[in-house]
């Protein structure tokens, strides 16, 4: 029997009311069944405030547990925000892939997989894709604004900046610009749309809703000063939308910026502690050493030197000392 | 090479011939490549038993490995059923689930999948979903009745109960209800079909089979008086179907109800020790406490109390004593 | 380095001062290294209730996660004592193997330890054998009584018994049996001390405590009856030994048995679903059948019966429905 | 974000330009996220030597990892394989699954699939349909050609063979056969294409590609006499194609053959060590003996004695000692 | 509490008698508790035939669960060794590690340990280590004479032999090499005694047993001509010690070798698949060349050549073709 | 058979040899069994430079894998070093606990184990103890110094610092402080020495060694800041022994300071994601803010403030985002 699986259109089931007004907190309650709790779920908190008219902003993040600067800024956000101060709706989800977000990891414990590689999700395909599919076929079709935070994870250290994808349709481009401006990251990454890959901005920006996605930091920490940014950045978004009121806070306007193709990655050719020639945020030269890879297996051989074959901002670095063969150590974007 | 696949239609082959008449045992050999077996196969014990003209009935158990009401009824009914008794046709499969039965789990130990939500499958998606497209494909086509026999599992206490399908199609949903009150157990539980999950009973369905699936008890255990509720109910479909000679032994008639919505589930707030209020089978009322979630990490905190939300038969209750937040302890049912 | 180890005679760090009177609750800081977290702890939660004069009684639960009556008794305890109802000191420690009781195992989840198996353990060997070390050697040397409380877990279901051993000390087999009858439990199960294995309870006869271990039940589940026989069972314990006032309740007096050897086992010959005979409590003879044995693997050959070996009272039967070869079905327990 | 994916057609990238002529030696970079490594890729070794005109063949091994004949020949040919001895095209991967075959297991250590079963793959769906994808989207349509060299694995010994398809296609069906005659194993297997699976071998005939597969030993160790047959064979079929000047030195020519029916399996009924009666090889009879199966945990009871129901040649033998219920240890071919 | 431990002088309970006459097949009972089995027992079978008078000789295999020919020889041994042959005391444990070997694995499933590195053993230190104790304390002390059958397993095939040490009681020596002569296997390996690891065979020693080891074949596979040399060699031990009647039958004496030191191993000095120069039992010279190690990560460098260090035997060889860094590739025998 | 370890007093075997001059690289030869490589061995790489006369320090790295300063300083010093430089002898051992630096990770992957947990080893316990015993019994006696170069690892970021303990032994003392003095970390951290645990700094100190541990930066990440102060330190400690000639580089006097108890520590009191309110290294107050825990599963109630209890350095700060509970966030030193 599937008793609960009879219960709605989805086997998920949300506690909150999306067409009231006021402020409401539950849960979306996502079918995940155990060897000793077959009808089990897992409740991924949710947090509804909506108030007269205005636009839908959809703000996420948890797509990957390990980025903790969009997880802190909604909790805060879901704890302070009042509906009297809100026209229209915003609806919060801080810890999305709760199961990865519960365990501090990128990847979900329950089987390894990447969220925002699960859209548009499958109703009856476990955890992950049942819950990419509910947010797609039932919170996206609700919104006008979506905006989900990353930030670098465990591996990657980044230079905050949001990031979006060179759309085909203008309207919906110069939207999204103007989204991007108004978050105010030092950086707005542009990436080209063909084969973005099965994300929940590709998805968003499929359903039609100006959408963003974003890396606001890295290094399996949280940086105060990349929380600070990603906290004015979604107040700005709400301001931008109209939602809240006042203007965004804009300080230096965001560079943007794009990554072109495989020469702006540095990868490692083989594992090893990788020592970096140059900090985060540097500008840096084609041809100029990136750093040294550092081999235990080998003490008394020479250190791997790898170099930049890009010109440009050194806009994403390796974190981790310990990488294995493939990993990119370095991402070099330039402007646009 | 796939020596294998290349001999019949799908990677399942049957042992036996479903068209011979009189009894026979075998396997349906499912192909299961393990790295020291790239051509290995799991057997799946299967017999039939054909004679003389009528309908065909398959029955199953085991489709999740920790129910054994329904695994040991078909045990026995393949140990003692004999052609002269037979008109039409017997398809047996006592342990459906193979490996999951051997491990006395619900879930399978090869990939964790829940094999009830397998369907219709996938002839090369791995030994579940191989197994779920061959029953669909080659065994419903075959049936005119289908009784899936379930029980609550490791975790889970269930009043004894048939369950189907509120069905758009009266007729189906007629015999539906004629076979749910000739199996007599208890309860037959009636749940709506919309979104049901791709189940062997709602495939069953999809073909026009008159199914049902079952909750025949549950607590990880082999529970006697269930034991017997099934074994009579298993004849009793027999007969009840022309496949046996007589009528269907009916002891009090089958009381027909649902389980309307989530309020009629009580859910874990967080992970505990559940002391529940009240015996599986009790009537309850909606406000009424249906126990207390003891918390080990707090020991000098209170017991945090959970209420029913809705009144009517405690159909469905917690059984393993710890629980993790999302867990239904309570599951109320009423008449229909 | 080993910061914290530094800190203290064992790297285990009690958070409240045995030495104080009154009502304190806090943690044993138990030292867990994780890839992520070099220094990190687990605390287990501890009570300590002391006022006056009179003896010391550590109560523990939870040495298997998955037994719930002593944890539950034990919480109910600590969340109601107050000191001006103690003479003497009452030291509760009621979920004692966290990881386990967390999980609701038998066994830990972080390296599958029998923590009964632990004793006298070994301050640095990982946590459960650093927190056996520091039981025996820091809290056992405080007590004249301990009691812990176990049931029969997933796999068995028991009568309810306290549970000691035949001493050489005949003093201190007086004192235990005393404190048996004030416990009260329906069963008094002794065993030959001979090769007792590196239980607490062992282990606190080693160092002269009145001790006792009991099974309060089983099947995985928290049984009411069982709860209440504990709750009593420990309050009269604690009247026993004059720390509460009053005399300890008793209704029927305690049946002393035992299980002398090996043929009062019935054991699985291969795996398989287990039909008991009879129910928990009967009274059983030798030759009787006990069971059948059903195999999946051969629906058409007969299921295995197995028969008692010797005559006596059920005292313990196999809870979960599947098998495997070697696992107890049944256990015969005879009079004293 | 997914900067990577957005580079391309498919998230996998070549290091190497299918359209240049001359020796280039690159990888196939396919991204595997990591907890530790979001975009962290997996570099599949790849070479390409091509000259003037003629066919393009697609030789690959190691698709699964415990497979050593066809990955060492590789390896010999790109080592040395000069373009000037080229005219047309050869594409080298030598370790195709390159987890699996870096693990020397069949099947992926990353998450247990089996690579030959998953075409034509999905560009997101995890390293091994995102490089089967990429396989059958991007290299097969360049090809003439496809040789997948394969061996028994771990588990099984065979005689060493090309395998093709009996196909609708008459004009592919002569040139597979032309291509397997070139090769000049001992034997050519021929299978029913119905049904083949999702193998590379199936969807490179699909595509209209002259393609064979092969079983070139086994034992899961590296035959000197097998891979002097597959050394031999490669470089036969780059003259029969007119890649490399000169015929094909052909010895006695190959055998025809095919496995018709389960009938010509042998299948352990049970777990246990097997002791064969033939070696691989042997032309043996319907009813001889195959062989015994002790069984450990019964050493006073029987061997249990299978018998061959077919008669023809001993093609595949079970290699390793310990059998589970279900394994093939022995498969009959017979002539065509 | 501890029922079953309470029963005897060691956990491990033997269902046979080994001071009665006759033949007896039983188990040797090993507690292992599982979450859902607290009182699990692993049942190891064993024989014990008993006549007149005589020596008792204790036979084994399965030590390691992936070596084949002694399991076999003495589950035929086990089959058909009669009371009436028998002068004295055979214990014959077929399938000793008995997880292992129902695995196929060396080491074991349950907790990776190498049983033949568990000796002493520890009463309660887990199966490994509890069956290891009850072999030496209680079985060894019965004991004149005791040989372990080994064979290579899944990565080494070995020349058939015994093997011994060199003791420092020349009597005891004496008694050794008269044994392995009579077994007569093609090699008498003897090795140094200093330091031989915590061996079922240095714990033999250590109790005055005469006592062996061995190796008789490999590759994770039955070796017909193995298990013909392997069921003589038990046959002649038997003959010899004067159990059976007659003389051992003597083929061509057995060769003495030894290995003396690392410079007769050949290490991989990296990860690779191994092609080996040599085949197994070739005799060698220092210098020449051991093999090529071709490596899948740089398919254009070359194979990387290993030569031997010393001249003899080529002893041992790499079955599995897949090799790991440290792994012995080869393994040189001179002649004592 | 055991053939390996009948080769030395140890399983662990030297490649190099220890009393040479010059300039030797090589490994130390670790058994390490695997299913499919019984007398498999993993080698840890070690560099021995000597040359005249002069003391021998003992250099290691790697003690924990993911601890990147030390690794890389002394493979810079393995790489550089010349005999003509030395006066004595300097052992080097970069990567100590290989398998946990090959994966980057604090515990091993092969046992979970804590390699500084491990000493003083036992030779047969497995990788790790083995490779403790033949570090604390064959390489401690041959030193006069050791240094153990430790970070903060994946979980926590520290004040570079050395870090010795208070011993009882003055003059051990005195020449432990001035070590440190010499290294010239920015601190010197100083710890009791009571129940130090089995770290290889408590079995140095028990031999008599002059040796210290340190705690060189952490986050999971290699720190150039860190790296500089830890290979001049490195170069600063040969000159102090006078393997390398000139005096150390002192720039400020290295810092004395202790952590005197766990009042000194901040835990978290459950899980959550740790927003601390200070950077690392800065001087705070008792009762001050430590930070704040957000918890994911509620949020709309508060994130759970935290104080510091005493005064003094902000020593260690938690650097992954996620904690659990039980998890030190911070650790406070004060000067001694
Ligand atoms: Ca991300
Ligand atoms: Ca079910
Ligand atoms: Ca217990
Ligand atoms: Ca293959
Ligand atoms: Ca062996
Ligand atoms: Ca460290």
């Amino acid at each position: 029997m599937s008793a609960q699986s009879s219960l709605a259109g989805s086997p998920v089931v949300a506690e909150v009311d999306f067409a009231a007004k006021g402020r409401q907190a539950g849960h979306l309650r996502v079918p995940q069944s155990r060897d000793d709790s077959g009808w089990g779920t897992i409740p991924v908190p949710i947090v509804v405030v909506a108030n007269g008219s205005g636009p839908t902003m959809l703000l996420t993040a948890g797509n990957h547990g390990d980025e903790y600067e969009g997880q802190v800024a909604l909790l805060d956000l879901a704890r302070t925000l009042k509906p009297e101060q809100v026209q229209g709706r915003v609806i919060i989800i801080p810890a999305m892939h709760y199961p990865a977000c519960a365990a501090g990891k990128r990847l979900s414990p329950l089987d390894g997989r990447d969220f925002n590689r699960c859209f548009p999700g499958d109703p009856f395909g476990g955890f992950a894709l049942s819950l990419a599919h509910y947010i797609d076929s039932v919170l996206l079709p609700l919104c006008d604004y979506q905006q989900d935070l990353h930030s670098g994870g465990t591996g990657m250290d980044i230079v905050a900046s949001t990031a979006g994808h060179v759309l085909d349709d203008a309207g919906l481009q110069a939207k999204t610009l103007a989204m991007a401006d108004a978050f105010n990251a030092p950086v707005t990454m542009l990436l080209r749309e063909v084969n973005a890959g099965p994300t929940l901005l590709a998805q968003a920006e499929a359903r039609g809703v100006v959408a963003l996605s974003s890396e606001l930091g890295g290094g399996g920490r949280l940086n105060p000063a990349n929380l600070a940014i990603t906290r004015r950045g979604v107040a700005n978004l709400l301001r931008h939308a109209g939602i809240l009121d006042g203007k965004p806070e804009i300080t230096t306007p965001s560079r943007r910026m794009t990554v072109p193709d495989l020469a702006h990655y540095v990868f490692a050719p083989c594992d090893g502690i990788w020592e970096a020639a140059d900090i985060l945020g540097s500008s840096v030269e084609a041809g100029a050493p990136a750093g040294l890879l550092h081999r235990i297996e080998d003490p008394t051989g020479p250190a791997i030197p790898l170099s930049y074959a890009a010109t440009g901002l050194l806009w994403c670095v390796r974190h981790a000392g310990r990488v294995k063969v493939g990993d990119p150590v370095a991402v070099i974007a330039r402007d646009l």
